[in-house]
């Protein structure tokens, strides 16, 4: 026994791996209750339409047809943000988008229940739809007529410093537009739920979420039981990156069919319908004022962003805020101003995916300084070492940056990849970008009730030296289970194999608010080494009078406690859990964790603070056929300071898998539209990289420890993905000398772009002209501040 | 809102009332896992034989057998009882009993399963068979060679007093000898388990079980699996009365096969397999020497019991000493002398049935009183009134006796029955007879790991005004869950509806160590209160001060924190909950039980002791037909001192049940054997009183409120049984003048003595001579005392 054996930085299996391995993990749909039914869901076939008639008269009548749901079942609105509560489970006025949801029926059997949807008869007054950006800025239809800011969720107008004098101290100053487009998540597992309906009044629902507890909120509400009464359990979930994050239709259509049958009622999406509920990437036009010094460092900038938010606000809000808030945390800008709005348009809803609101305006930033610093006749790498965000500082807009491993990851993928061997000097064809990014782990503030514990954890411990943990945390396939288990082992020096998780049930473990913002870690980690703390200090104190040696002298490791100084004296940890259960009573322990104030006192603030931020630097060699215009990526080198890698071999796999994800977004990956129709909603189409089309991927962990993680642990998640769109598209202008403002890359704009070279022009981004309101204006250390 | 508002002692419905009723619950047999397969059980067919050889050759070679396992695979021995590890899952060197276990097969379905025990050959050497307590003490052969006290499990002496000094003090010295025939549980659900075995090496197994942590315990020792890694979940259990109280060979060969085919097995046992697994009634042969003085105060006892064990100990130590240990409770003697000794028989092992070694002795007891109240000219009701344990005594054997509303029960039914108008005088064939009672609340010693809780309870409280409770307790019918449910909603004061119980889960939840004993009321209220008194606490922290009033001044009703001066002060439990977390982060509380320490310092005090005594008081009144030797019940009136009936509707059912099984035995069960055989094992003919056999029941809930239980409760679910049979031999002996002093009192025995009674004589019980070792002696406020 050594005490300084440790679990954290091991890379160990992941706890539900052989499970998955063998087939045995159950997801949502493996469910099977007894007496259950089958329900499907009929959704618009009209982007924008007033309902007139829904009569499912004829489906009720179709024998093995045990109930229908419309507009008067379930009327009661719900959204994911107090502000934004928009959404109907089923179509109530009118339809928003193709494939809002509008009726649904039960049926004994799937088959029956799919026929019964086209015995259902719709009326629809059909509306002209929006479908674009400026359509929504510009159309005297309104989408929702109650909006107070027209087809816009919310205009939102920020200034820090003073941006005016800010470009008047510039050398030099550019202006550039850029395009993101929207995309979807792609989870392997289809969205799916099975509800229950007991004959006491209780409603179980077990449904693939990323957000159990704001599933549970939304259901009391729109079925109008209380909360204490309502319990979801999120089975293992097979992939969610986002998509997984909102209350769906199906889940209270399930809920309110098993009412209403009193039997258990399964719905799982096919794949068309995940393509029609996504709340993915929002499609973002961006345009970016920056004024330099001659030595790059930045003297001021101004970012106006426009999103294109589909028929709900979800999110979107967040979202809103999100593509403008991170542009500090990475780089000194001494006066910022942000403007942002987010556009209803008749598509489904956009709201969080990997990095939510965050790739799309890095893509814009790192593009643009990439052209700002050939423009000064810099080295892109040099420039931006010079102006990094310290470590310790606060931004102009008031975030507060503890730990950056930045200049170490920019000098790893510098130095791996050969950087200054290459840029500028690979042979016709070939170029290499660089870019970096900035994420947060967690968010500074909950969407629930306000300061409330956003991460809990509960312990017991058993006479025969198991644990049983219980934590609201889901594993979306992230591996928070393994982290969680990893802690609590550590914690008490037993093995992950003595933990018994129950995870992501409202009813049996305390809150964990979600998998999103990249929190979980962070959060419950902290959580599960104050639960673990007090119990081990339980055992600590009956050890140290059984061994005789004092309590700060001890240590667990390995199943046992023992004396660090003379390790021959030593107790099992069941011993010591026996005799502290005499002595105490049973052990049990909580732990909670809620992250320090961090918003600045300014109206809007909410999004950005963050207990800690990631830091990423990438570098991205391609290979381009100018006949073709196909881009290939050759090589990926990519660096990410996590704080601490509980489990490398987990931080591995995130950052790998955000490369992956990124390349389907700079590449492949488009979620788009036509009529209101998508044009690619099935696997076959919608391309998305395979382990063929990616190439190597170099990885590099960067280790800043933070001392509000766990261990020192940050986000390792979703970070990742948002410098390697910037860095292909860096990296393709270095291969053939052209710019591609937008994403994705495709062979189409590459092969148009070297045609306008060729004329001496460029492909151009266009945003529209909007008249923002009159910012919010603040300063560090200001006290709050209102319009 | 009124503070006073309870919801202890109002017959509320049982939290699992509905799911009975609609037939929801699922029992273990209602589980269904994916590939699950089933196994079935070769069982002896001779009662004592040596084996010889076991070939599972051909099974294994039958179409849809997947595994098969004999004595080599399940060899570790088990007991329940730390010194009784004396049984192994499958027969290893020879057979004890018919029915037991010698080798076991797991099959795609039950009928192969079925067929493929036939395929399995075993070759015996028939032995001598023991099949009666005289033979187990004559006979040379022996059941366990390695036995120290040959046949017998152990011999039990103890002495009290000054029995001889006693003795000489009596004006009247009566002998009498008894036998109280087996019975066995004869619940309506069989013994099930399901087992499933993980790929990461963890066991899971769900079965019906009284006592999932002692299963826990005796799978890990027999499979060689760490503890941690085996979790026993119990399934509601569809009645127990003890039968479900050890653990089984089924559950080992669950477990094994599981392991073996790497998919779930799962085995239900037939209702004749019942019969052969079962551990009920001791068969018990007893002779009781009383002295008297003319009122008839009891000068000294000296009472022998000769129990019929069957082949293996189980619990069988706990009943010997049982037989011996509460006679002192309900009645003062002076000095006390008690030999006892259970002999192994090749009959199925006998072991806890609702009484527990118990009735059989009270049988003796009261019919001997009722007879010597006769000879000396005393009305037997007066007679019991002048001599009675008074509450806060100690008895001669050391048990300490905290309240008694015995006094209150027998005034009661004396008065409600018109026994005044009734004994002696009712019309020929009629009769009336009194008896009482006492048992425990619970032992004062677990037989698990000395000195540990024997009971916890974990609450989770959540934001919505939910509260999920952990605790290791079994509803085996009694309604432990609803009491448990019950008891954290009035300490919380919210409503039992908004509990989510998780119970019986030796992974999720804290230890209890089952239902048996009467424990559970008492241990598991206790540490509920405890638990929920700890959050209350906090609640009621940040309600004062949101309320702006004292502690002190709080009440929880309702759903509400209140004033009790002011009650338009109020918060919801909800709020109240949500500004405790937000103050003190996540509610979670622990609460544990361990009874204060009461045996007496003498080897052999750990039965008897408990933290609180029930009593009861019966009188029955019966008709007897001279011609036909039938003897029906008119009716029955009952009074239980319950201390404080929690619920009282649940009370009333325990007691009521409790007469319904005493009727069985009294007049019609008998678990009885031929050649090893059991004469009767199935529905058909084994009988058990229904409905139409049984006569209208006046029960009376006396309440004597001890300081020890929660809210006064004592033991309600098996102490009824006790005083019936002797009340109707006492009231067959009013209505014709024949004393039956073996139980069962069936028609033949009846006609029998009517003709002996003739004759001049009476029937006759022969108890066997015995030279019992000389006895442990220990007095009242003696030191440590040992043979």
């Amino acid at each position: 026994m050594n005490h300084n054996d440790t679990l954290i930085g091991k890379p160990l299996p992941k706890v539900d791996g052989l499970a998955k391995c063998f087939g045995t993990t159950k997801f949502a749909d493996d469910l099977f209750l007894p007496r259950m039914v089958y329900g499907k869901i009929l959704r618009a076939i009209h982007p924008h339409a007033r309902i007139l008639r829904v009569d499912t008269g004829k489906a009720l009548a179709r024998p093995g047809v045990l109930a229908a749901i419309t507009r008067s079942d379930l009327s009661i609105k719900y959204g994911i943000m107090p502000t934004s509560q928009d959404e109907t489970a089923l179509a109530v006025d009118k339809v928003r988008h193709v494939g809002e949801a509008v009726a649904a029926v039960a049926a004994l059997d799937e088959e029956t229940a799919e026929a019964a949807l086209e015995d259902i008869e719709v009326d629809y007054e059909v509306l002209p739809p929006i479908m674009s950006i400026e359509e929504a800025l510009t159309a005297q239809v309104r989408i929702h007529e109650e909006s107070k800011w027209g087809n816009a969720q919310k205009e939102v107008a920020l200034e820090f410093g003073d941006p005016t004098a800010g470009f008047a101290q510039a050398d030099y100053v550019r202006e550039d537009s850029f395009f993101y487009e929207g995309s979807t998540h792609l989870p392997m597992e289809q969205h799916a739920v099975v509800a229950d309906f007991s004959p006491d009044g209780k409603l179980t629902i077990w449904s693939s979420t990323q957000t159990p507890h704001y599933v549970h909120r939304a259901l009391a509400k729109v079925l109008e039981i209380p909360m204490s009464h309502v319990r979801v359990i999120a089975p293992p979930v097979g992939g969610g990156f986002g998509g997984k994050s909102d209350p769906f239709p199906h889940e209270f259509c399930a809920a309110k069919l098993a009412m209403l049958t009193g039997r258990p009622v399964k719905i799982t999406l096919t794949r068309e319908e995940v393509f029609y509920c996504h709340r993915g990437r929002h499609p973002v036009k961006m345009w970016v004022k920056t004024g330099f010094r001659k030595d790059g460092a930045i003297t001021a900038m101004h970012f106006r962003s426009f999103l294109d938010g589909g028929a709900y606000s979800s999110y979107g809000l967040a979202s809103t805020y999100y593509t403008g808030a991170l542009q500090t945390t990475t780089y000194q800008i001494p006066h910022y101003k942000f403007e942002g709005v987010r556009l209803f348009t008749n598509k489904p809803p956009c709201g969080p995916k990997r990095g939510h609101g965050t790739p799309q305006p890095r893509y814009a930033l790192e593009v643009q300084l990439d052209k700002a610093a050939e423009a000064l006749g810099l080295d892109p790498i040099e420039m931006r070492l010079g102006m990094l965000t310290p470590a310790n500082s606060e931004t102009i807009n008031g975030l507060k940056v503890t730990t950056s491993g930045l200049r170490e990851c920019i000098e790893k993928v510098r130095d791996r990849s050969g950087w200054s061997e290459k840029f500028h000097q690979l042979p016709p064809g070939r170029g290499i970008g660089f870019a970096l990014s900035c994420y947060i782990t967690g968010a500074g503030l909950p969407i629930y009730w306000n300061d409330m514990p956003h991460s809990s954890v509960q312990l017991k411990l058993d006479r025969s030296g198991g644990v049983a943990v219980f934590c609201g945390a889901i594993d979306i396939g992230q591996g928070s289970d393994s982290v969680l288990a990893t802690v609590v082992a550590e914690e008490l020096g037993i093995d992950p194999a003595d933990i018994r998780l129950v995870t992501a049930d409202t009813d049996l473990t305390p809150v964990d608010l979600g998998s999103y913002s990249s929190r979980v870690t962070l959060m419950m980690g902290n959580a599960a080494i104050e639960a673990a703390q007090k119990v081990r200090s339980l055992l600590f104190t009956v050890a140290a009078e059984r061994l005789g040696c004092p309590e700060q002298d001890l240590s667990a490791r390995g199943r046992k406690i023992f004396s660090r100084t003379d390790p021959e004296r030593a107790l099992s940890f069941a011993e010591a859990v026996q005799l502290a259960e005499t002595h105490f009573g049973m052990l049990g322990a909580v732990g909670s964790y809620k992250p320090p104030k961090l918003a600045a006192p300014y109206k809007g603030s909410g999004v950005g603070p963050s207990p800690a931020y990631s830091f990423s630097a990438c570098i991205a060699e391609v290979e381009c056929d100018p006949t073709t215009g196909l881009v290939n990526p050759v090589k990926i080198w990519i660096a990410h300071d996590c704080g601490r890698a509980i489990n490398p071999l987990l931080a591995l796999g995130q950052v790998e898998g955000s490369v992956y994800m990124a390349l389907g977004e700079v590449f492949m990956e488009e979620q788009v539209f036509r009529r209101g129709l998508h044009k690619i909603p099935s696997l076959l189409e919608y391309k998305s990289p395979t382990t063929l089309e990616v190439p190597e991927i170099e990885t590099i962990l960067v280790e800043s420890l933070d001392s509000r993680g766990p261990y020192g642990a940050k986000e390792a998640g979703q970070g990742p993905l948002l410098p390697v769109p910037p860095a292909i598209a860096n990296a393709v202008y270095d291969a053939l000398g052209v710019r591609i403002d937008e994403i994705p890359i495709t062979p189409d704009k590459v092969l148009k772009a070297l045609v306008l070279k060729e004329r001496g022009d460029s492909l151009r981004v266009s945003v529209p002209q909007f008249a923002f309101p009159a910012p919010i204006r603040w300063q560090p250390g200001e006290k709050e501040k209102r319009p």
